[in-house]
């Protein structure tokens, strides 16, 4: 490994520079005036794979943008086959006035590459690249069989990826799956992330008298759909910030005192409290900030609306008032059991005089990696080859919805080896990746595969 | 009186012609393009003062809209003097579509005149002038001193009328004052309005972290301001529509068992809830409906906003949250101190991990008249004379400001003797005004001064 570990740092400036070339592509899958842009994306990484050996290399329309698959599978029967997942397509730039440089025209400033989809996820795929060609170029190919699969409509979300790997289950059959799409808390804290929460979406209207009325007249009358919204999302948790919807914990996996201190090394509150600007933080009682994002469901809501929102004052009792609301879920809870039990709950306790209409918008399941799995422990051993310190296994309080449908169609473990910051300000304006974590991110995919080629297929 | 009310039988349908005239004036208050027409509204209602013989008449400046005023003093120093208020502008008439005829081409259909204004207040404060004219010509004057004072204000509410008032206490000094600009309940129930209540308005702004943030990310983490303000509603009354801020009744009149029976007769469950589309009422338990809208204070909340209010989801926790909310206040509860509890308990009730912001909007004094009264027993025998019917003495949930400033500043109670009916649609499309209301509203106008002048100024 010493004379690929050695190549990589010879090619540290050529990786940096094609990587700025895919960056400058505007590649935002959720806006449709940048199709011809997505192509572009995609064609330059079918390009890339075809370059660096890559056998099958096609750009496979799906029902949305196009994914890239390529595959490398040379390694023996003996060998794992390990499927990459990235994805090429950025989130949309707005708003752009408050970018410091332009985002597609990437700037490398204190350390780090500036512009759109240098941490989500560009530069984080194309660490994987980057150690395919330098394993090929100087070992005269991979250590594991490689299955590459780059979509281009990750930050759109229509489904239609998700679609094409349920269609596609041969195609893409693996051992593992590697994805570097997830960050660290802290500069100072190497993670792999090993559970991803799932997620409940729901959409409440609660409905009043037929039209608004004067509060005067009919204030003390009836029950006002505002204030009974309040009473309903009031009591979807207590005090403690426990969640009253019965039921609701028993399928929660819970804890074991190795993880709450695995957890506990990672917590860090003050951190935290400065980093979003708030005074206190706040949930579940009994459980550790960490523990609550990553081990405990949570309830959220996102948005609500109703009566008068102007300036200056209106005396109306509004018709009808509207809460949008997400519980994310975690290993092992159901989704679809979760959102008939919110939205029985919801409509359970619907405040006397007004009434409720719950839609589900849309829901994910959970995910989770044995922390046994030999393909974890091997990410750990690379983790540590290339930054010098063994990475802590921690969970991920948001969802990538993908996993879920690997899980379940492919049946193999999603490892998630991510080189980003939380402070990298993915889907923000300045969105940065450090070169450190790049370069040392292309280091640690030399080593993972070549552990990867250690376990038993 | 009864050669009075031949000769307003005789001039029905000129009364009525002259009403049409005053309502085709667009005198829209709010909207500063129709200022033209605010001026003609002005000049009609002052020639009209002219015509029937009043001294003085005058359109005064405000720092609004102007008022006109004018009198007629000649009934000698025993007999009482009365202030006849009223408000010559109206709402506007949006939305446009939804009017059956245009808004200010006024047209008779089944017994009511229909256009914006005609039971809010023109038709209303018409019926005054028509009975003085009539008084005026058949018996040679009027049967009591006489102020006319008539706002072109009252639907835009930018003080400038009180300010008029309160720096014009000799010009308005009087011994009671009439208003027609309220309503009855039902068609078959002539009331009189002994008691108005007051308003406490104000917003709230609850402060979360300094950004929005993801859901997945934070979610569990921090208090979700909109989570936190849903909890603050909540907690303003309890299950049983009591208003939890403490000491909040304290100043609150006691209805007397005379007073309950009274409000009985007039509240109608099965009518209201057909009304405004609900299948139950709601509200402070121990009282019926027409207690808690008349002698109860009340609390609604009056637009909620915050988050992410667009189609499908999002799953972002929101920086801010907002309410606007109010609490009707009734006699004998200060407007200034219950301000200053509202905001007071809603600090003290903020949850753990968010700020709020609480701001008073504006506020308003409840008035009550004394249910002993001369002038509104003067009334009440008026009314019966008229529409052959005692009517009862009933409140009104709602505020109309300027009594509370009369009281204030001309230290008499204001008679509040409306003709209009709930389902008028005032500030609604196809606003209308009974005919035989206005008809038999003139008469009630003429027999109202007669009563006024056997009572000893």
């Amino acid at each position: 490994m010493e004379q690929v570990i050695n190549y990589i740092e010879e090619n540290q400036d050529r990786y940096l520079n094609e990587l700025i070339e895919l960056l400058k592509i505007k590649s935002i899958s959720a806006d449709s005036a940048y199709r011809g842009e997505i192509k572009r994306g995609a064609e330059w990484v079918a390009d890339r794979l075809k370059k660096i050996g890559f056998d099958h290399v096609e750009v496979k329309e799906t029902k949305g943008c196009p994914a890239v698959y390529g595959d490398y599978l040379h390694a023996g029967k003996d060998k794992p086959t390990i499927l990459l997942y990235g994805h090429y397509d950025v989130q949309p730039p707005d708003p752009l006035e408050k970018w410091t440089n332009p985002p597609f025209e990437p700037v490398v400033k204190d350390g780090a590459l500036y512009a759109r989809g240098t941490a989500d996820d560009k530069g984080q795929l194309y660490t994987h690249l980057c150690a395919f060609e330098a394993l090929i170029t100087q070992t005269g190919g991979l250590p594991v069989n490689v299955k590459v699969f780059i979509e281009g409509e990750e930050e759109a979300g229509t489904g239609a990826t998700d679609l094409f790997v349920e269609q596609n289950p041969e195609l893409l059959a693996c051992d593992a799956i590697t994805i570097s799409d997830t960050s660290w808390n802290r500069p100072d804290l190497p993670t792999i992330v090993t559970s991803l929460r799932g997620l409940c979406y729901l959409e409440v209207k609660v409905k009043g008298p037929s039209r608004d009325v004067h509060s005067g007249v009919y204030g003390g009358k009836i029950q006002n759909p505002l204030n009974a919204m309040a009473k309903i999302i009031a009591q979807l948790q207590d005090e403690n910030g426990v969640i009253q919807i019965p039921g609701y914990y028993d399928d929660v996996v819970k804890l074991t005192e190795q993880e709450r201190k695995d957890f506990a090394r990672v917590n860090d509150d003050e951190y935290l409290k400065k980093e979003i600007g708030v005074k206190a933080l706040w949930g579940e009682k009994g459980f550790s900030t960490e523990e609550r994002n990553w081990a405990r469901p949570s309830l959220d809501v996102h948005g609500v609306w109703g009566g008068y929102m102007g300036e200056g004052s209106k005396t109306v009792i509004a018709s009808e008032g509207h809460f949008k609301i997400s519980s994310r879920i975690v290993a092992n809870q159901n989704p679809e059991k979760c959102c008939k039990m919110i939205k029985d709950y919801i409509e359970s306790i619907c405040p006397q005089g007004v009434e409720v209409e719950v839609k589900v918008l849309h829901y994910g399941e959970p995910v989770m990696v044995p922390v046994d799995s030999p393909y974890l422990v091997a990410a750990q051993n690379a983790f540590e080859s290339a930054f010098a310190k063994r990475p802590q296994l921690v969970r991920e309080g948001a969802s990538i919805p993908i996993t879920a449908v690997f899980q379940k169609v492919l049946k193999a473990p999603s490892i998630m080896v991510g080189f980003g910051l939380n402070a990298d300000n993915i889907h923000s304006p300045d969105e940065n990746f450090r070169l450190e974590h790049f370069y040392k991110g292309i280091k640690t995919c030399a080593y993972l595969y070549d552990e990867f080629s250690r376990v038993k297929a």
